[in-house]
């Protein structure tokens, strides 16, 4: 479930008024863009910022970019993004930052429905004039590339039917490639590349029921590398994205350094979709609330804002 | 420029009323349902599956596989199909085919625009509840399976974009690849697998203007094997797909033992699109017309509905 707290009695043009109102002068009013934009849901704000477009003959992303700075332009920069766009300007972010950030590219392929990947596989093209695809593929080679091209490049099957026998073939490819120590076996690509999120989920199961403990469990033995880091989250990610986002909001937060760019991402890309159950999971592994945490680690606007997306009253 | 002669005087009720006179009784009337269907475009085509499920209670296209049978029914078959739903069939027998038929995945993945490409994806998995990567990676293996998955799974760029220096740089690693006769080298796939077809326009010409010979003809030295030929008519595909075309009607003519099902395909997918330039080129490389040679490799109704198709004026 979602965190956003939507205010249903709406008005674009009003709301692109009070936001006017609240970006002109010195010093912009953050509260008020905070109390706004917060509560308003992906279809409210593309409103808001066609209204804002209409009325003011200037691009509101753009006005915030000149109007905020630091973490919390960051924030309301990929706030006020349509998702599919978002998320196409994460995966170029990713792309530019290379290896430390390829869970990024891993997360919008693995975690978003078929459709949804093939929208931000759109998106990118019109804003990039390049396909994702061929961003990704010229700046990493080998078994990287392989897997996460193929990954980025898949239009999973999203029907519900299992084949149990392909399940139990497929599991025992896994196994033996896990076993063997060959991670990047060209099977094990095809397996997470092409399978439908459905049967991979049978797959898993089986490798488990199998052999008595889980195939991520099978993967720790495996030497850390981007292309082991990759096929982790590539697995972590189908199999329990509400527990991998449960993970990187942790890191970010208890990490020497908190990481705002994880934060945000995580907050900003899940707070219309199921950041309530990811919070909810937050709380049984660590025995603190993410809000808690979270007010710890930030400060000012930033941190209201971000409270705010988590579902805080005002 | 197309081929197909259409009647613009049309009703879908009429046609599916005369289609079904001419399909009662023992033996089809094939004359009636050649005049009427090979003179009506596929959104005509599918009004009229429309119409006659509605006045007759029955699906056209399984009626025809009861009534006719052999190359022409196949023929029929293939037409009646939406084009999207047709290439997602022929995509599938050329799997199952296997090596043989895989210039076939060639063709849909490189001749059709990215968006068209993406819609033979969606109907493939309404009909074969697969995805057609799945499919595809699942019947291949090695350097075969990294070209073909590659190049149905992209989605590329269609903007008229080039970028002239890139084109320098990656026709040198074609050509230093070919020279060193690494065909399959990770690169040479990812090039053409990944790139626009505008720029990749820019990198044959550029490798073609640098060696003073063309990439095709820097391959003829590769041995022949899947690989390569899949290779080959990648390049063909994407450089010329008329001058392609019109080899694989004349291999499909010339061989011993006519090869129907290749000119069948042929037609019966570019009788809409561009097949009058394709039986040009026919007769400006072979001094015959594509008519003239088809009415001696082949006879009787599918003769007749494949010069319908061609354009014959009835």
């Amino acid at each position: 479930m979602a965190t956003l707290i939507v205010h249903t009695q709406f008005s674009p043009k009003e709301d692109a008024v009070a936001i006017n109102n609240a970006v002109k002068g010195l010093g912009a009013d953050k509260k008020t863009l905070i109390n706004i934009l917060g509560h308003r849901n992906a279809a409210q704000r593309y409103q808001i910022k066609q209204a804002y477009a209409e009325i003011f003959q200037e691009d509101l992303v753009k006005r915030f970019e000149s109007e905020l700075s630091g973490d919390l332009e960051k924030a309301f920069y990929r706030w006020m993004l349509d998702p599919a766009d978002r998320d196409a300007v994460l995966a170029n972010v990713a792309i530019k930052k290379g290896s430390s950030e390829y869970h990024v590219i891993v997360e919008i392929a693995c975690v978003l429905s078929p459709d949804e990947l093939l929208a931000v596989r759109k998106a990118y093209q019109v804003r990039y004039k390049h396909s994702l695809e061929e961003d990704l593929a010229s700046h990493t080679s080998g078994d990287l590339r392989k897997l996460l091209v193929g990954l980025v490049t898949s239009y999973r099957y999203s029907g519900e039917e299992i084949d149990a026998k392909l399940a139990e073939k497929e599991a025992d490819i896994l196994h033996d490639a896990i076993k063997d120590k060959k991670y990047n076996h060209d099977e094990v690509i095809r397996i997470l590349s092409t399978r439908s999120k459905t049967q991979l989920m049978a797959t898993f199961n089986r490798y488990k029921d199998d052999h008595g403990y889980s195939i991520n469990k099978g993967l720790s033995d495996a030497p850390e590398n981007d292309f082991t880091k990759a096929l982790h989250a590539t697995i972590e990610c189908i199999y329990d994205h509400i527990k991998y986002y449960e993970k990187v909001l942790r890191n970010a937060m208890r990490r020497i350094g908190t990481d705002e760019d994880a934060l945000t991402r995580v907050i900003v890309t899940r707070a219309e979709k199921d950041l309530k159950d990811i919070k909810e999971l937050y709380y049984k592994e660590n025995s603190v609330s993410t809000d808690g945490e979270l007010a710890k680690e930030t400060s000012g606007d930033y941190e209201q804002f971000l409270l705010t997306l988590l579902g805080k009253q005002d």
